[in-house]
């Protein structure tokens, strides 16, 4: 029997950027090390699915470890991202003929895709094309998305920092806010992300130390917005604690599904850029009510705070990519590592893994046990559950005042085929 | 001769809040402590001038050790804020009368005013109180103010910290922005505070490392907005870098001096409330360039954000609120102490006072030597200015996951005047 040669790896990042993705691609480049035998390069794909169908491709394996360890720590996508994904064979065969003969020509026996829903039903494709054309090939997903919406995980990698920094954020602009409420602002808006699912609309209410304690309303995309209701439990909120902290989600939608707010026009899959629910909502308090409002959106900068990333989300982050690793090199084609939790109080979790396939597309949203009777905060279940991901701290290095961060590494990949 | 009785210190608040307003509050408390002899209790007016108006105080004599130092860790305005003014005598006759007799019923013969612009024209105000009703009266004026507009110090405590802050959001956005360029987001705007003065502007600049590093366009309320120059650099951006990251002031006005954004009515100044100039730019970038932007607005989470504080800028504030003590003590009626820069590199400053009355309502702007040639970025000077204020981390303490911050501090002091 002849004996095992290594095969080639390839590592690529999609979907929306987190501020711990990075750390999973450093523990995949530093797992792959492990096993020398069976995996040889470790490159990176720039931009998801586009790099693979370009071929532009980065080579990881002469990074320094100092260079691999400032990866982990830094936010975004340092390979690049793209929300592009790819169609069933039939009517996608050239992009899938493509993509076979770009892996043969650099020997990629395997492939690490680090994404959320979306980015699993690339990668479960990518898991057939071994089998169809004849080809070696262990496809593996690694779980990412600061939405938590992904099946069959507790908890997504990206997740727990972003509900950090929420709810910091929250805490100390509902502490401002009190400040000034007696002779002026009464009410603070704050818009964070999540289209469908409301989990960082939850992180929000963990600001609260207390009951009563802002924020005391939250408006979640799995509960319909009221404008009656809303402005009646805004006014509550003023006359029994002087003011009013709001956490609102950019896809907040009425009764009829419509959502409050649209920034921009649909992208590929036809949903439209959100953003711009605080200033509205603002806007109608301050004509309805009277009352002065301050209003913030988060946006990118609740994604990539990598400045006061959850401890357990940084080491979730790295667990994953170093269990696809093991995954991969077992033969674990078509598979995800997932994080299992085994309790809640004292937060104890496992690794286990999950079909692509069977998560795929799918999505979880905040279960109806996790927001409150009245569908404007979250219970203590929600609580219970939440707490656990955004505890400790894991502060990058700091110099000249700010933290430093990884800059795109760039060793490319020379191409083997014709564009 | 008789001896010395000692004299009740009244503290209090002014102005927007900041992260650090509150170390200043911690650290005259603490120097009182130290001029037993001088001074005996140490009350804080609630709401700032308000409180004075209405009796309204708490006494801070009997907090411990620890909740003074937790109150120095928390941002802020623990006691309440006001935007209120005093008129001269003859105008607001009424008033000035109510405060002699508020501070006679109480012996404060001391009071710390701590505030920005505006507040240190009611604190010059207050200082006149004494001769005028023939009353033993020293006040001393404490700068606070994000802004940085202050004139005769050098830096404005409480600016260090939010410039901290928009620095690290900026360079963090920045790098998300620039994992999503190739396929999706090409421009990414950061909208900061500053009515008048770019000061916080500035700050973004400091994210960049290297020059053409994002952010790659300021807009500072000092230099006149025009629609046609800054498209034009946004494209240039992008073609150059891939995608264009933009800090904007709030303020930010056309060559007419027209405001770009209003969000809300006017104050009792007569200045109308900003906010919502970025989703403002982000549609003409989208329709003019058909760039796909992203949007963030920050408000108060600049200005509270005490999780990433600056430990130069907590320093200076503990300084002066301890320096206005001993400026009291010694009978310095009408003066602020204020930081002095002795040099940039080696960062060293010194504290000096100036008189309230020549500083207050006037406003300190970006000098044109800070802003670049072509308005639209900050220059090397600026930079070295600006350095220093940012260093060094001052975390506060965190538990389960989150800052821990300190609560209304509420021991009310008992009244003795009819309302």
């Amino acid at each position: 029997m002849a004996a095992l040669q290594p095969r080639n790896a390839l590592y690529a990042q999609a979907g929306g950027a987190t501020a711990v993705i990075n750390a999973s691609a450093a523990a995949v480049i530093l797992t792959a090390r492990k096993h020398r035998k069976l995996i040889g390069k470790v490159f990176a794909a720039r931009d998801g699915l586009l790099g693979m169908l370009t071929e532009d491709f980065v080579d990881m394996t002469k990074e320094s470890a100092a260079a691999v360890r400032l990866l982990a720590g830094t936010p975004g996508c340092a390979f690049g991202t793209c929300r592009a994904g790819l169609d069933d064979y039939a009517k996608d065969r050239e992009r899938w003929e493509r993509l076979i003969a770009v892996f043969r020509a650099h020997d990629i026996g395997y492939i690490f895709y680090n994404g959320g829903n979306g980015s699993a039903d690339t990668a479960s494709k990518l898991s057939q094309l071994g089998a169809l054309f004849g080809y070696s090939l262990t496809v593996v997903g690694i779980p990412k998305t600061i939405d938590n919406d992904i099946v069959g995980t507790d908890s997504c990698p990206g997740f727990g920092s972003a509900a950090k920094y929420i709810a910091t954020s929250m805490r100390e602009g509902a502490i401002d806010l009190a400040s000034m409420a007696s002779t002026s602002t009464r009410v603070f808006i704050l818009e964070v992300m999540g289209r469908n699912a409301g989990w960082l609309t939850a992180a929000c209410g963990l600001a609260a130390a207390r009951p009563g304690d802002a924020p005391q309303v939250l408006l979640f995309p799995e509960y319909p917005f009221d404008e009656g209701r809303f402005l009646e439990r805004v006014n509550e909120s003023v006359r029994r604690h002087g003011h009013c902290a709001v956490g609102v989600s950019e896809g907040t939608r009425d009764a009829a599904g419509v959502l409050l707010s649209i920034s921009g026009p649909a992208d590929s899959h036809g949903n439209p850029q959100l953003g711009g629910v605080a200033p509205m909502l603002a806007q109608l308090v301050q004509s309805k009510l009277a009352h002065k409002c301050h209003w913030a959106v988060a946006d990118y900068l609740q994604r990539s705070a990598r400045h006061i990333a959850s401890a357990t989300d940084v080491e979730q982050a790295r667990a994953v990519g170093a269990a696809a690793v093991e995954l991969a090199i077992s033969g674990g084609n078509g598979l995800m590592p997932v994080i299992e939790r085994v309790s809640s109080s004292p937060y104890r979790w496992k690794l286990r893994h999950v079909r692509l396939a069977d998560i795929a597309v799918r999505e979880r949203r905040l279960p109806r046990k996790y927001i409150s009777a009245d569908g404007m905060n979250i219970t203590s279940a929600c609580r219970a559950y939440l707490t656990p991901l955004i505890q400790g701290e894991d502060v990058p290095p700091f110099q000249g005042g700010l933290p430093i961060y990884s800059r795109s590494i760039h060793v490319p990949v020379k191409r083997r085929l014709p564009r």
